[in-house]
Order: C-alpha cells, then sequence, then structure tokens
C-alpha cells in the first residue's frame, strides 16, 4: 500500500470540542487524578472550540494562544508538557465559541482539544480516552473542572455515574433531540474557590447525590431540567439573579437552570428565548450529539 | 415549572442511527446475549437510518416497514415485543440510506433506532446505554450481528476491546476527521451462516484477535486499514472480487479493505473513488463521528 498516497489525506492536527454545561453534581476527590472527579448530570452543547497543534522548534518554550491573545493557560500546557514535553515546543491556539468562566467547560475543552491536536500532530498513538484522560488530570490537577472532559469527550446529555477520567470513570447518555438551548451569562464564578469551600461542597455533593438517584428513576431531559433547578437552590449556589432569569422562563412556558458553575442561566422551550432577554444578550445553540473528535 | 410548555417541545418519537462496517473481528459467543458479542473495529458512516415509532392501537399487531416496504423484521419486532409489548401495536418505519444486507449493520440500526424510538414514544426511561442493549440482545439472538449496535450507538471509529451489550462491553475510540469513505457493493453474505460455520470461525477469530492486538500498538486510522486489509486475507473471508477492488484503489494511492460481513469494499484516500468505479457503482459518505440518538 502507497504510504504515501494516505498521508497526503492526513488533516492539520485540528479537533473540536463541545461545550458542557453541568445542570448538577457532586464531588469525588481521590489522591490521584484519575480516579478523581464528579457525578452528575449535563449537556454538551454546539457552540465549542476548535484547537489546533503545531511543532515550533523556533521557539524557546510552547506558545498558547487562547482567541488569538497569547496566553499562560496553565491547563493545556499541562497537556502539552505531557504530551508533547520530549518533543521540543509546540505552539497551540484554542478558539472559544463559548464563553471562557461561565461554567461552559472552556478550559477542559481546550485541555481536551489540546490533546487530540497534539496526539495527532506526532501521531503518538493514543485512544480517544487515553488522550482524553490527560486532559481530565490536567482539569483535576488545576480545579478547573471534575466531569467536563469525560462529558465532552462523549456528547450528548452525559450521565456521570462514577468519577474519574475517560476510561475510568462510567457515563451513561440521555437519549436526547439537538434541540436549541438558549443562555445568558451574568457572570463568572471561580470553580477552584467553589470546590476548595469544604463547608459549601457538604452542601452541593448533599443536593448533587440525591439528584443523580432521582434522575435514574427517569432519565429524561424534562426531569434533568427539573432536577436541576432544584439542585441550584438545595446546593445554595443559586444567585438572586440567577433565580429570576429561571422564574421568568418558567413563566413563558419553558424550563430553565443555572449552569455549574457560573452566573449564568440556560433553558430551553416555550418562548424562554424571549424570556431570557430581560437579563443579559441571549445566546442559543443547539444540543451537540458528538463528542470530541479531530476536526 | 409548566409541564404543558415542555411537552409542547418534545419532538415525534424518531431516531436516527448510523451505519456501522466492520474492518475486523473476533466472535465471543456467550450464554447470555449481553455478554456476547465481538471484540474489533469498525467505522460508523454518516449514511444512517431513520425510525420513526408510534402507538398504533387500530392494528392487530405490530407494524413493520423497512424503506416504505412492509416487513417481518425479526430483529426490529424483537425490540418493539421487548420494550412495548404491554402497550399495544406500534407502528415503526425504518427508512434506511444505507445497502441492507451487505455489512453496513442495518439490521442494527433499524433495532437502535426502534429502541430509541419506543423509549422516547412511550417515555420509558430508558438511557441510551438501556435502551441500546436491548437491540444488542436482539441482534445476538437472531444472529444478525455482534458488534454494530455498541459501535452504532457510539459514533466514530470503535474499537471493541471487550464483547457484550452497551453498558457491558468495553469500547474506545480512535480520534478521526470526518473525512469521505466510498464503497462498492457486489453482493451480500449471510452473517448468520458465517458466524453459524465453526471451522470458518475459527480462522476469522484467529486473525480478528491478532488484528486487534496490533491496532491497539498504533490505534490510528491508518493502521486500522492495513489491518483489516490484513484480516480480510488472513480470515479466508475475501471474496477475489473484493481483493481486484482492493488493489486497484492501493494502486491509485488510496487504502481499502473488505467490508466484514459483505461482499463489499471500502475506501479512502489517493484516488480511490475513481479506482473503485470498475468494480460496480460507488457511494460516498462520511465518517460519522456521531452515535445514535433522537433526531
Amino acid at each position: 500500500m502507497s504510504r504515501r498516497g494516505i498521508e497526503k489525506n492526513v488533516k492539520p492536527a485540528r479537533a473540536w470540542v463541545p461545550s458542557h454545561i453541568t445542570g448538577f453534581f457532586a464531588a469525588h476527590r481521590r489522591e490521584e487524578p484519575h480516579l478523581s472527579g464528579s457525578v452528575g448530570c449535563g449537556l454538551c452543547l454546539s457552540s465549542g472550540a476548535f484547537t489546533m497543534a503545531e511543532p515550533a522548534q523556533e521557539l524557546e518554550r510552547t506558545e498558547i494562544f487562547l482567541n488569538g491573545v497569547k496566553s499562560e493557560a496553565p491547563v493545556s500546557r499541562f497537556v502539552a508538557e505531557r504530551l508533547a514535553g520530549n518533543r521540543g515546543p509546540v505552539r497551540l491556539r484554542t478558539e472559544l465559541e463559548m464563553p471562557f468562566g461561565a461554567g461552559f467547560g472552556a478550559s477542559g475543552a481546550g485541555a481536551l482539544g489540546a490533546a487530540y491536536a497534539l496526539n495527532h500532530c506526532f501521531d503518538l498513538g493514543l485512544t480517544a480516552n487515553q488522550a482524553a484522560a490527560v486532559a481530565h488530570e490536567a482539569e483535576v490537577t488545576f480545579r478547573t473542572g471534575l466531569g467536563d472532559v469525560i462529558a465532552q469527550n462523549c456528547g450528548g446529555l452525559v450521565v456521570r455515574l462514577q468519577p474519574g477520567a475517560p476510561g475510568t470513570g462510567v457515563i451513561d447518555r440521555i437519549p436526547v433531540s439537538p434541540i436549541a438551548i438558549s443562555y445568558v451569562v451574568h457572570g463568572p464564578i471561580s470553580t477552584k474557590e467553589v470546590l476548595s469551600d469544604e463547608k459549601m461542597m457538604k452542601a452541593v455533593n448533599a443536593a448533587g447525590e440525591e439528584a443523580l438517584k432521582e434522575l435514574l428513576k427517569k432519565p429524561t431531559l424534562a426531569n434533568f431540567m427539573l432536577l436541576s433547578r432544584r439542585f441550584t437552590v438545595q446546593s445554595g449556589l443559586a444567585s438572586h439573579w440567577a433565580l429570576q432569569a429561571i422564574e421568568a422562563v418558567e413563566a413563558a412556558g419553558g424550563a430553565a437552570s443555572m449552569i455549574m458553575l457560573g452566573d449564568a442561566v440556560f433553558a430551553w422551550g416555550g418562548e424562554s428565548e424571549e424570556a431570557l432577554k430581560d437579563f443579559g444578550e441571549v445566546h442559543t445553540t443547539t444540543i451537540s450529539q458528538r463528542g470530541a473528535n479531530l476536526d
């Protein structure tokens, strides 16, 4: 077989990752990063992130650009160091279609995209789960996320049944059409701060485990929304702004909840897009049924 | 929350499933259908199957239409009986974009689509894996397939590491771009006949286990093609026609292999589409990165 003929068809090393918004969760921290993670449930959205990787021998140090701006990006840098540290500096460029720091899994998307792109770029021979496990470890290490990567690697409405990295944690999906999801972002919440607040995490975890148990009795999108909304209040994470936005959507015949972790609200059904307009700039995307992959 | 508002947004119960072509495999039969299956590797393709489910109380017996024609469709009927047997007759309509009986996982696609559509139609509260496990069991019971359903449920280039139904078997993916795949179908091979031929299955299984071991050393699309092509010969399943088509693609700078199980060849790269034209009507589709889901 002509290898040249095949290699001509290899695309540039560019990966795509959906955003991921968690509706409810409970954190599970272990010593080993690949056993750490969270259980819960969240939605992958078509507003995603593209990451391009290329060797850059001319550089002294790996360069990472986030939306065109040079960035320290410690989570993606961890992935680059782990996967390509012995191959000289690389250049990573991530373009986000999603907000940053508002619970859309942007850091996970950047790290996961970097893992896929570097794997392809350097022909590292990692499977999807193996590449994604490195991104998960980066997130857990920097406390930027606990469950985004395993969900983003799958796509759809993902239930995280047992915590851990892709290939270790256990997930399932709830069947769902690629329907429209609207959202409004009010401001960021620091994932790191919440995850480090022991008292707050106690309430979060109790509410999250309860919601998961309830969801598995009736795993549907409507029930996911209902339980997420309940978790928003029970966990103590809800802002006054978020509760008002959620109620406005409900009054318009839709369902809404807070994005975990961001001061942001997502909604579907009824006149939810219209109802959210009083609370900020409304963006509308769709559920992404596909997960991370090469672009 | 207004439930009416949400239910207005529920779409009709229609599911979509990609086709799936296996490059190599080894069969693992057990007493329990959910532990039976195969290991190996195959590609999900965007030419898929749509299945619509609706209650049909006016009928004496469940009706199944395949491409508009009333059909016995025992595999899909098994799924309907298992999931909705106590809810009166239903009507299932499956429209295939893929060939039937040529190794594209058409029976699995019909069964899996029926499971998703019935789950939604009757609000059965099954997760994706739970619905898909019923379709897997139907395939194993009727010997129409061993590994299509678990791969179709995931999407992409799927490695089947341990046999079993979705949720029981273990899979991983090989990262892959949604590149073009061309194929030509010469004729059908009866999956049932091959799977029931003990002598033939001995050669198939030895070649399949060997190919899987090699693939995991370097899990890439190019290596998948190479190992599939080797399996085609080593398994004894290759037809003279298929080998000629594969060689023509290779001479044109592409990579090709036989579809398991069908007298059909798939190819990518180089001038493969052109090269296949001497062997029949060429169809070109793309790799589907998404798996089965509601439409």
